[in-house]
């Protein structure tokens, strides 16, 4: 970092790119209505930080210039749910769900054996795949979190792993009770709120929790978050998912940064997340992948609510780690128009991760961004299942 | 092509591709199962073709090697039923029906005007960059229609420039009743099935209709098929996409090699094709994209017919060109296994096309494969969205 004061000093070298045929910014005051689109843009990147955003005519001299030649850009994803840090995978179980075939499937028990039994070297491998999958897909902040490991040494090693790969990392030793304590569902809390989070938190900005019939419930999460807070983390809820439940509300009581998956909200629940800087993050891969019944994005962006969308990508309920993928079901299938869920994709994700570097184009911001194969990031629910990210800048890098 | 007569001489240079994790070869006298499923595989390549299938640790010296490094093997997909030949497209169109606005939408007229409009150098350009798209997604054979142009010249330029680029040229000058003839249906079928069919006929292997109310009837779909007969056209049919209808009747009782869409079936068509070679081809991206009720594969593979999948790529209704994307919607909302959408993504389009040479991985056969990153082809349908195809050989070649 260098110590300039003035704000307009360009340190050598500059990189325009030019010629983006249409320009999400997600800034209004830069562009047209609430993605901020500009037509014919170009950016101007000096170093990791966007410095000139506008009309590609007006573009300031640089040191370097890319023409993108009419393809449209849009922010980098921020993806603001993930589970990455796992070893094994679910191929036949998934297989034997989608077959119709019994299967004695172990779940997420499956996963936290496998997880436990690798190596870190294993972990940092698998940790650095994904992110590197989800780039090269535009991706460019990925939150991902424990919850695998459950037990102390377990936990905390997920954390150190996770963050030497990203900054949004997050403590879910209250993923599942751990089948180590199947009889004492209380000590397990206790652990976790006690020896598990004194190991963790050094390593993790959030804490999060599985409040649902079945996990946690209501009074538990409480205990969970609340500890987490008294530990300097924010939370962030796993609620509503499977059947309604405490979560939402648990988490607009407690300033949750986002309460996630939100499949089964009351009027009462969009109500309390209309009022509250609570984002609702839904997951839509995860329905995707089990066949579940789809959150409804419309009364909740109707409501006022900040909406974002993620991938959940986990190897149980939701393999993939494509956000376009999640921008076209969630137009198809959750009431999101297509800059509705371009937006929730970018800017929602950063608003769930509390960040303005990221999710926007604007002088400042950190310079991620992608490139498409198309003429409009519409093309991104028009064009479902297709690889349209065709360049990603990364902190200022051409990855 | 030499004039070797012995099958067994191998001519110079050779390539193996080993240690390819699990290989699905469709061949189920070289490996497990109906999808022939080879552990630890190799593949041999000489010149456009396979010389030689098995395990990895017996396969015979050759002149090249590649490391699949535990990579999952798939014979290139075969994309039976495409609409590549058009210019413009369709986004505000795409963009307000998603976002529920108005929009006084001149659907495939607009195509068919830009289309019309369009320099051939245009329409190959076009071409060219949607089937270089699916072959980077691992798509080595693309059938692709005329139908945008609906006069005696549009329609045979169509057909000329689809033919400078694939084998598999579908004629569908009865696509719609051209806008010019709007008064006079039987006026067009007598253009599709006199002048225009003998403008045509040279340029093409198959002849299609789309028999849909509101398109051709029953009498006008037999009148365009069995004149293209006559020509030494093979039809296959647009059938029951958008409601019941004589149209798979009518494929079966012509022997059409496919009938497309196949949404909604009586037990008698179910019953028709299960009796018939006539293949059943779903098309899921075009009621993923509008929002359709999805074809149901399973009584149509219970019944015992052969089910092929297809993208239906056109900027209308289905503007995907991905192959994985059809196989995971198959999976999640068709009835399909993994394992029978990989089949028809692969071997049922070939049937569909009635091609031996492609859609499988055995010696004889042409050297279209595909590496996914991912250890098995069920991965396709478990990370939706997740551009797993890492490398594409297409007639020998790697792309
Ligand atoms: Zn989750
Ligand atoms: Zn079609």
């Amino acid at each position: 970092m260098t110590t300039d004061t003035t704000t307009t000093t360009i340190s050598a070298p500059t990189t325009a790119i030019t010629h983006i045929g249409q320009l999400v910014t997600n800034d209004p005051s830069l562009g047209e209505g609430p993605l901020g689109l500009i037509q014919d843009a170009a950016v101007v990147i000096d170093g990791d930080r966007i410095a000139w955003v506008g009309e590609s005519s007006k573009a300031p001299a640089t040191d370097n210039a890319v023409d993108a030649g009419g393809r449209a850009g849009i922010p980098g994803f921020v993806d603001s749910h993930s589970h990455l840090v796992f070893a094994g995978d679910r191929t036949a179980e998934f297989n034997a769900r989608m077959s119709g075939r019994p299967y004695s499937a172990g779940g997420i028990r499956t996963t936290v054996a496998a997880t436990r039994a690798a190596t870190d070297e294993a972990l940092h491998t698998n940790v650095a795949r994904y992110l590197a999958e989800g780039l090269r897909q535009g991706t460019t902040t990925q939150e991902t979190k424990s919850g695998y490991g459950l037990t102390v040494e377990d936990e905390a090693r997920a954390l150190r792993i996770a963050a030497a790969h990203t900054d949004e990392v997050t403590f879910l030793g209250a993923h599942i009770v751990s089948p180590d304590y199947a009889d004492d569902p209380a000590g397990y809390v206790d652990l976790v709120t006690g020896p598990m989070l004194d190991a963790c938190a050094p390593h993790a900005r959030w804490i999060d929790v599985f409040c649902e019939k079945g996990a946690f419930d209501g009074d538990q999460a409480r205990a969970v978050l609340t500890a987490g807070q008294a530990k300097g983390l924010i939370p962030r809820v796993h609620a509503n998912q499977l059947g309604p439940g405490p979560g939402v509300q648990l988490a607009v009581e407690l300033g949750a940064a986002s309460a996630d998956h939100c499949t089964h909200l009351s009027y009462a629940d969009i109500d309390a997340l209309a009022q509250s800087e609570t984002v609702a993050t839904l997951l839509p891969g995860a329905e995707f992948s089990t066949r579940a019944k789809w959150p409804d994005a419309r009364p909740l962006l109707d409501a006022g609510a900040t909406v974002a969308l993620s991938t959940d990508c986990n190897p149980g309920s939701s393999f993939t780690s494509s956000m376009p993928f999640c921008i076209a079901l969630a137009v198809r299938d959750m009431g999101m128009t297509p800059d509705e869920a371009v937006w929730s994709a970018t800017a929602g994700g950063a608003r769930a991760l509390r960040r303005t570097d990221v999710g926007r184009i604007a002088p400042g911001a950190r310079a991620d961004l992608a490139l498409l194969d198309a003429p409009s990031h519409v093309h991104l629910a028009y064009r479902p299942g297709v690889p349209l990210v065709s360049a990603v800048w990364h902190k200022g890098v051409l990855v």
